[in-house]
C-alpha cells in the first residue's frame, strides 16, 4: 500500500488562499473561535491520525474483511479497526462539526470536509463507520424531538453509539416507492417493524456499544407509494428510561455481502422482525427526512472519489519517480542509471497530471460547497443563506457523480502507471480501484445524480439555481478578462459558460415534448456542468497562484498550480467539445431500438 | 454469473455477410475445405463447449483461485479446469488453426478468432492456458528447427503439453533490454539458464503433462542491451531421445501472485536455477522471435476486451429487461407491473448500446484482422500478402488497446446497470470488470501500444501502412457517397478520414523537432484511429444491413444493426472532436512541470 501523506499544503491553499475561509467563517454566529490556528491544529491532528493509524491497517483489512457469526448475529471488524475508532472518538473527531449542546466540537463543515477526505484516502472502508454515524446524527438533529435528540445525540457525538441508514430492499433501491417493510403501531406510541433491508453499510460491527438504525418503513394506513414512507429510529439495544442500554431489539444482521471492494466495511442484510421503532419527523415524510442524510451522504460519496484519487496519485507518483524503464524519447535524462525513471515519459505524465488536476479541482469544489453549507446553516443574512442553499442543491449531484467518475479514472490511472505491479494485490493500487468503484453506484447511482441535476435542480426552477452559478462564473471571467496571463483559462471558461444557457434551454424545450430527452441528456449534461465547475476552480486557482508566484519562496508550488491549470484546460476540459455534440444528438438514437431487439 | 450464450447469429453476420470469408478462404491453398458448413459446425461445437463447460465454472473458479504447494512447486487449478481442458483437447480445439503436419486441424485463423472470443466471454482465466500454449506453438512453428518442431509441436497441438512466454523480470517489463537472466552454454549445445521471471501466465498448473517455457535470456558474450537477448526452449520435464518425458528440469514455480482478477489463471514467479534450455531461432534475435508470439498475444488480448464486453452486455441486458424500478419518464410502459423494467430508461439504454456498439465493431475488426492474417500466411499473391501484413501491423496495436479500453468501459457499464447488485460478487458482474482490467496492462500496456502505432507503424514508414487503410476507407466512402440512407454514417467517416492525414503530418513534423510530441500524442491518436476503424466497420455493417433489411424475415436483426450504427455515430464517434483538440495542444502541457514539483 502506498504510504499516505496528507496534502496539508494544498488544504491550506484551498482554505486560506482560495476560498479564504477566515474572511467568512469567524463572522458566522457560533464559529467565532474557528480561527486559522484552530483549523491548522485540527488538520494536523487529522493528518497524523490518518497517516499513522488508518493508512497502515488499510491493506490488511481488505484481505481480512469482516467476519459474520451467524449464531450471535455479530460482526467482527478487521484488526485495528476498533482501536483506531476509539482513538478517533477520543480525539473528538466523531463530533467535530456537531452541536456543542450534545457534546460536539462545534466546528464548521468546511473543516470537517478535509478531515473526511484524509480518512477516505487512508482507509475508505473504515471511514464509512463514522461517516454513516454522522448521517444519523444529521437526521436526528434535524428531525428528532427534543427527547430523541437528548437520548441519542450525545452518544452518537461521543461515538460510543453509531448509526446507519436503512433504505434499500431486495426489490427496490432507486425506487423506494416500492418498499415493503411495514411498521405496525403499538399502544405505547412505538411501532413494530418487519421487513428486510439490504446493502446496509456499517450495518453491524463491534466498534460501538449500540447501533442506531434509521429505517424507512410504511405505516398500515399510508399510501402505497413514495408518499407513504415514514422514517423510524430502531436501536439495536433499546434504551431504558435512565438512558442506559436495555434489551436487545429484534433487528438482526442476517448476513454480510461479499463485494468487489470496501471489504472492511460490513455491508449487512438487516432483518427486522417486529423490531421496536420510533417515528422520527412527520408521518409519511420519511423520504424528505432521509434526504437530510442523503445530501450529506452524496457529498461524502464524492469525497471518496476525491480521497481515493489522491491516494492513487501519491502511489503512482512515488512509483513513477523510482521505476526505471526505457529512456526519454529525447535521450537519457538519468544517464548514470540503467534507464530513466518513467516520469520522463509523456504518457505517464498524462496520467499523473490527470489525477492531479481532477483531485485538486475536486478539493476546491468540496471546500467551496462545505463553506456554502456553513453559510446556509449559520448566516444571519437570508439572501446569503438562500444563495448558499441553491448552490449546494445544484452542485451536490455534480460533486457526487463527477468526483466519483473522475476518482475512478484516477485510481485506474494509478494502477496503469504501475503496470503489472498495479494489478497485484500486494502493491495496494488495485484496492483503490475496487474501493472506489462503489462510489459511482451507491447513494443514488451517477445516472440518478445526473437526472437529479438536470431534472430537479435545473429544469424544475427554469434554471434559477444554475444562473446563480453561471453568474459567479461570468463575474469571475469579466473581472479577469483583461489579464493576459489568465487569458488561456478565462477564454475557454467564458465561452462554455455562455453556451450553457442555450444548451440547457434546448434540452428543456425538447423535454417539454418528450421527457426522455431529459433522461437522455442527463449524464452528458452533468459532465458538462462538471467541467464548467472545475474550469471555474482551475481558472480561479491559477489567478490566486499567478498573484503570488513571483518572488515567493513557494514559487514552485504556485507555478505547479498554473501548470496544472494549463494541463487541465488543454487536455481535460476539451471533453466538453464532444459532450456538446452528443447532447445535440438527443434521445432518438437511444430510444429507437426495441427492447426485444438488443440481442438475437 | 450471467449465463453465457454465444452470439452465433452475429458471428454468421460478420463472417458470411460482412467480410464474406467464403469468397476468400476456400481460394487460399490449404483452406479448400474450410467451407461454410465446416465453419458452422466448429462454431456450434465451440459455442456448446463454452456455454456448457466453461461458463458454469467461471464464477466458482474466481473464488477458489489457484493453489500453490511450495513443497512440490506445484499448482492446483480450480475445480473443473482440468476436465474442461481435456474435453477441449479431445474436441481438437487446441490444434484448430495449427499445421496438419503436426496434428493440427489446419483451419484458418478467421475461424479461430470467434472460438477464442467465446472462451474469453465464458471464462477468460481458463482461456489463457490454451491461449499461451498457442503462442508457444506459433513461436516454435515459425522459428524452431525441424527437430524442435518434431519434438514439441505434436504435443502442444494435441494439448498434452502446454506452453508459456517468460519475458518479464522484477526490474523490467516494458524495457526488456535490462533483463538479467543469463544462459551459460553447455558442451552438448544446450544452455544452463539462471534467473527469475515474474508474471508468467499459466506458468505452472496441473492441466498438462509438460510445460514448454519460452524464455528470454542473455548469452555471456551478447551485448548488454536489447540486441543481446536470445530465446530458449526450457521444458519443465526434459525430453528423452525417444520423445518420452525425462528428468525434471530445474525450472520451478516459486510462488503465485495474488491479483485483482483472472484469479483462476496461475500467474507464476518462475525461478530458473541452471535450467536446461535450447536456443530457438538465431542468437541475439530473441526479441524478434518473441514478437511472433507477442503480435498474436496482443490480438488475443484485444479478444479478451471483446469477449468480456460481450459477457457484460449479456448480463446487463438480461437484468435491464427484468429489474423493475421507476416508471418511464413519459409514463408507464408496463402498467400491469409495479414498475417498468429499467431498459425503458434512456441512461440504461445508453450503457447497453455502448456495450453493444463497441462489441459488435470489435467483432468485425478482429474477424477482418484474422482474415488478413490468413491472407498474409497463405495467399499466392505477393501484393495481397504485403497489403494484409501491413494492415495487420497497423491495426494490431489498435485492436489491443482500443478493444481492451472499450471492453473495460463495457464491463464497468454492465456493473453499473446492475447498481448495487453489480458490486456484489455473487452476481458475477464485478468479476468481469476485474478480469478485464489486466488486458489494458499486459502484452504491452495500452500506452506502449499507442507508441507502437504512432511511432513504429505510422511515422516510421511515413504513413505508408496508414494510407493503405485510409484508402480502403476512402474507397468505401466514395462508393457509397450517393446513398441517402448511408449518408449519416459515410459523411462523418469520410470527414475524419480526410483529417487523419493532416493530423498525422502535424504530429510527425512536431516530433521531428521534439520526440516527446509523439509520446504525448500517442494515446489520443490511437483512440482517433480506433474510431476511424470502428466508424468504417459500422458504416460497412450498416450498408450490408440496409441492403438486406427490407422484406427479410430477419428485418429486426438488420434494423438493429442500422440502429446501433446510428447510436455509434451520434454518441460514441463524436469523441473524435475532443481528441482532435487535445492532440493539437501537443506535448508542452505534459512536459512543463518539473518531476519534483508534482506534489508538495
Amino acid at each position: 500500500m502506498p504510504a499516505y501523506k496528507a496534502p496539508l499544503r494544498d488544504f491550506d491553499f484551498v482554505l486560506n488562499e482560495l476560498i479564504e475561509v477566515q474572511n467568512i467563517i469567524p463572522t458566522l454566529p457560533g464559529y467565532e473561535e474557528a480561527t486559522a490556528d484552530v483549523f491548522a491544529s485540527y488538520l494536523e491532528a487529522g493528518a497524523k491520525f490518518c497517516e499513522n493509524e488508518l493508512s497502515p491497517i488499510n491493506r490488511a483489512a481488505d484481505e481480512e474483511g469482516c467476519l459474520f457469526d451467524a449464531a450471535t448475529h455479530s460482526v467482527k471488524t478487521p484488526a485495528g479497526f476498533k482501536e483506531a475508532y476509539q482513538q478517533f472518538c477520543e480525539l473528538g473527531f466523531t463530533g467535530l462539526d456537531c452541536d456543542p449542546e450534545y457534546g460536539g466540537q462545534g466546528m464548521p463543515k468546511v473543516l470537517g470536509f478535509p478531515i473526511m477526505e484524509m480518512q477516505c484516502s487512508a482507509n475508505v472502508a473504515w471511514s464509512m463507520y463514522p461517516g454513516l454515524s454522522h448521517g444519523a446524527y444529521s437526521a436526528i438533529h434535524a428531525h428528532g424531538t427534543d427527547e430523541q435528540k437528548a437520548t441519542y445525540l450525545p452518544h452518537i457525538v461521543a461515538g460510543d453509539w453509531t448509526g446507519t441508514m436503512c433504505l434499500t430492499e431486495p426489490h427496490c433501491g432507486t425506487d423506494l416507492g416500492l418498499l415493503k417493510t411495514r411498521a405496525e403501531p403499538n399502544d405505547d406510541g412505538s411501532v413494530s417493524i418487519t421487513g428486510t433491508k439490504i446493502f446496509i453499510s456499517a450495518g453491524e460491527h463491534d466498534m460501538s456499544d449500540n447501533i442506531i438504525h434509521l429505517v424507512l418503513a410504511r405505516l398500515p394506513d399510508s399510501p402505497k407509494d413514495v408518499k407513504g414512507i415514514s422514517l423510524f429510529i430502531v436501536p439495536k439495544f433499546l434504551i431504558n428510561a435512565d438512558g442506559s442500554l436495555g434489551e436487545r431489539n429484534t433487528v438482526f444482521c442476517g448476513s454480510l455481502e461479499h463485494k468487489m471492494g470496501i471489504k472492511a466495511n460490513a455491508t449487512a442484510v438487516i432483518n427486522l422482525d417486529g423490531a421496536r421503532g420510533y417515528l422520527i419527523g412527520e408521518k409519511n415524510k420519511g423520504l424528505a427526512c432521509m434526504f437530510t442524510m442523503m445530501n450529506a451522504a452524496r457529498l461524502g460519496c464524492g469525497m471518496q472519489g476525491l480521497g481515493l484519487g489522491e491516494a492513487a496519485f501519491q502511489g503512482a507518483l512515488a512509483y513513477a519517480r523510482e521505476r526505471l524503464q526505457m529512456r526519454s524519447l529525447n535521450g537519457p535524462v538519468a544517464p548514470e542509471k540503467p534507464a530513466d525513471p518513467i516520469i520522463v515519459h509523456p504518457d505517464v505524465r498524462r496520467m499523473l497530471l490527470t489525477q492531479k488536476a481532477y483531485t485538486e479541482a475536486g478539493r476546491a469544489l468540496t471546500a467551496f460547497l462545505a463553506l456554502q453549507l456553513d453559510i446556509e446553516e449559520k448566516s444571519t443574512d437570508d439572501a446569503a443563506r438562500q444563495d448558499a442553499a441553491d448552490l449546494v442543491a445544484l452542485l451536490t449531484p455534480v460533486a457526487k457523480a463527477f468526483m466519483t467518475d473522475n476518482g475512478y479514472t484516477a485510481t485506474n490511472m494509478g494502477m496503469q502507471v504501475l503496470g503489472g505491479h498495479g494489478f497485484i494485490r500486494e502493491w495496494g493500487m488495485e484496492q483503490l480501484v475496487r474501493d472506489c468503484r462503489i462510489s459511482q453506484i451507491y447513494e443514488g447511482t451517477n445516472g440518478i445524480q445526473a437526472i437529479d441535476l438536470l431534472g430537479r435542480k435545473v429544469l424544475m426552477d427554469q434554471g434559477q439555481k444554475l444562473r446563480k452559478f453561471t453568474k459567479m462564473v461570468h463575474k469571475f471571467c469579466e473581472a479577469n478578462a483583461g489579464d493576459a496571463q489568465l487569458k488561456e483559462f478565462v477564454e475557454p471558461l467564458s465561452a462554455l459558460n455562455k453556451q450553457i444557457a442555450e444548451i440547457t434551454m434546448n434540452i428543456g424545450m425538447a423535454a417539454m415534448m418528450n421527457k426522455d430527452e431529459a433522461g437522455a441528456a442527463a449524464t452528458d449534461y452533468l459532465r458538462l456542468i462538471g467541467h464548467l465547475t472545475y474550469g471555474y476552480f482551475w481558472a480561479w486557482m491559477a489567478r490566486v497562484a499567478a498573484g503570488k508566484a513571483e518572488g515567493s519562496a513557494e514559487a514552485a508550488f504556485y507555478n505547479a498550480k498554473i501548470s496544472t491549470a494549463r494541463f487541465y484546460f488543454s487536455k481535460l476540459f476539451p471533453e466538453t467539445q464532444s459532450l456538446i455534440v452528443t447532447l445535440k444528438a438527443g434521445a432518438k438514437p437511444l430510444m429507437a431500438l426495441d427492447a426485444e431487439d438488443f440481442a438475437f
